[in-house]
């Protein structure tokens, strides 16, 4: 068979399973997210088995050590995973509840009711945990999901797959709803782009080339985030023991992530005292400061900064720093060279923080708060399925009600249009 | 200076007007609305001018009756649309609006604040009232707009925009929050849907045609529905005179919509007592009858349905027919050839009922009531920009609150990430 035609089918089949899901209760979808755990528990060794022949032919490849170990399934990723399955099992399910209801004049009683989204396409790289994460929140909220892995974490995600068929068959829910792509070439995530008459939503994560190329190729809606460029402003007035905790956890807790902070913006009446402090603490956790001219006018050491640096997403132990005017100057600098990731501000004036808030547009703006808090477990929506910067129908931490959508409901007694 | 680089020019313009349009308050935004009204009425004669200028033109090209009767603004379309900017300006304002606010165990406090998607872009045809009523619903809901009408309309819809973009002028907001392309050539809308840097959503109002055209080459998100094949179901022991009122009102009160039946499912059990009667109703109002095999042989002149007409939106006179066994039946027949749209069921059985309105995921599902009731307005969401019919962002009549997303907004006192 083709691999046209072998994800058409795998689309199909997801379709059918997607309307079995919709009907089914909570309490089965729980039991079979803490059945996977079971599984998972029970064919540890068989994964680990499976993990090392993807780690052999990695090593073959000569793939990176990072790629190596994020591709690795230790002990503790095991335990991640049942623990993260017990998790999404504890969460409250959206599907079916009734919001706000009205009544119009005519006596219908109108309300919107939280329905699963259908079938949803995820595609990332090599990490296998994805595979787990992934189909526990879409299984949750009551949808079918097609899983497309990194090729090089193939037998690993297979064998996790082969867990949570496993318990869907146990738990008496349709083995099709949770599908794995098992074919290395990329024809195959073409193909399943094309599925736009069976797949609701396509998640990509991993890197920018392939973020851009899924949206690219996509004839079916896709929620996604290029990248974080967060920014923190220390204003005017600002505590500055509170911006010194802040800006040093925000960019160096983990460097790597999406929501630390990458360039950092200080109003001018507060750059002469601010500055010093915190490069030295920068200094001593080897944070490199790429600055504008009055920064390294103020901080020696401090390299300076070309018009590169600041849409920059360094995801590594750098920093770009700019000392602005006024707020204005601020928020006009975010504007231009942000994501719409995530911004905070330093503040101690009302007036400021109300401002900062209702005008910069990420997906997440703080008052006196680490960037580091945009994240989906941190924010309370329980797990997170990743971060929308684009602002159609998600808007930033994607936890299970973002993978569902309303429909509306509407009682009468023989209302008719006059 | 070329289509290309027009529309670019323009997509640029907006996105400036855009973030004007975010900060500007309720007040100022109805005020800006109730002046656009003041403008029509001031410029009426100005617009029939213009819109004879367009009608000339549709005759020599010989455009159809229908399309012509779409094209001409009479004073009863001039007062509708004064009317319906008088009726968006009275709309609650949803931008900035919090919704529920909760705590984190580390004292920080989120919430969900209403802001405008940003820039959206609409595509439609011949009717130019489209132009008031979609300008209207993205200003009261802080975004820009790009109006690209047909090209039938074009002197019609540079006349209606002389008027927004003056009365913007009057209230101080930006005048490029208000854009119409002028350009004929539809390499205009293909220059449109490549600015994804620049516009955060596509619209398309029009035949299917339109729409397939607008989804295959956009990058840009898009919300739109294709067509409503809209159901009605009579179940075994409904009230046959409810369901004889709300069948005739669905299908012939105004069968040229979207909302009205194109199909009916009669349970076997009521058939034989139901078929004759709402054939006679049907035959006065010179309803055509294509049914299923038990259909025929319950009524004299019904025709024999084909495989074409079960998923077949006429948007006429005409209603497909089919007795089903039971309720099984009749979902099983929605999923496969319905469109996502309306449905209803009409029934005394509370548990069906509530099977029904469970099951059958479409954009808007009705117990004991007409479909014709899919409407912003008649659901009590105001004016409407659409129906929906994907499920992502909007599922369902779009009013102003489906222009705007949420971000989240975060209150701490030095919190950081451990």
């Amino acid at each position: 068979m083709s691999i046209e035609s072998t994800i058409h089918e795998m689309a199909i089949a997801a379709k059918r399973a997607s309307m079995e899901m919709a009907k089914c209760s909570s309490s089965r979808k729980n039991e079979a997210l803490l059945k996977i755990a079971i599984q998972i528990r029970e064919k540890a060794s068989y994964i680990h088995e499976e993990n090392r022949k993807d780690l052999l032919r990695a090593k073959e490849l000569g793939l990176s050590e990072a790629m190596i170990d994020r591709l690795t399934i230790s002990d503790a990723t095991i335990d991640a995973m049942i623990k993260g399955l017990k998790e999404v099992a504890q969460l409250e399910d959206p599907v079916g509840t009734l919001g706000h209801t009205w009544l119009r004049p005519n006596g219908l009683q109108v309300s919107r009711m939280r329905i699963p989204l259908g079938v949803i396409g995820i595609i990332y790289e090599s990490r296998p945990n994805v595979t787990i994460d992934a189909a526990s929140l879409c299984l949750k909220a009551g949808n079918a999901v097609i899983l497309r892995g990194g090729s090089e974490a193939l037998h690993s995600n297979q064998a996790l797959a082969g867990a949570i068929n496993r318990a869907l068959q146990e738990t008496g829910l349709p083995e099709k709803a949770v599908q794995v792509v098992a074919i290395r070439d990329r024809a195959a995530v073409n193909a399943l782009l094309r599925q736009e008459e069976y797949i609701d939503l396509i998640i990509p994560r991993g890197g920018e080339g392939l973020i851009r190329f899924v949206v690219d190729n996509s004839k079916i809606p896709v929620l996604k985030h290029y990248k974080g460029v967060c920014h923190v402003y220390v204003d005017e007035g600002a505590d500055l023991k509170k911006a010194e905790k802040i800006c040093f956890n925000a960019k160096v807790q983990r460097p790597g992530v999406c929501n630390a902070m990458e360039t950092m913006l200080v109003h001018k009446s507060v750059a002469k005292e601010f500055l010093p402090i915190i490069s030295e603490r920068f200094d001593k956790a080897g944070v490199e400061i790429r600055g504008c001219p009055e920064t390294c006018r103020l901080i020696t050491g401090a390299k300076a900064a070309t018009e590169e640096d600041w849409p920059a997403e360094y995801l590594d132990l750098v920093i770009a720093l700019k000392v602005v005017d006024n707020m204005d100057q601020a928020i006009g600098h975010i504007a231009r060279y942000g994501s719409d990731h995530t911004e905070a501000i330093i503040t101690s004036d009302y007036e400021r923080a109300k401002r900062f808030v209702r005008e910069v547009d990420s997906s997440v703006v703080l008052v006196n708060a680490s960037t580091r808090f945009n994240d989906g477990g941190q924010l309370g929506l329980g797990a997170e399925i990743g971060i929308s910067t684009s602002k159609l129908h998600a808007f930033g931490p994607m936890g299970v009600e973002e993978l569902t959508t309303t429909k509306f409901v509407v009682y009468g007694d023989g209302q008719i249009r006059q």
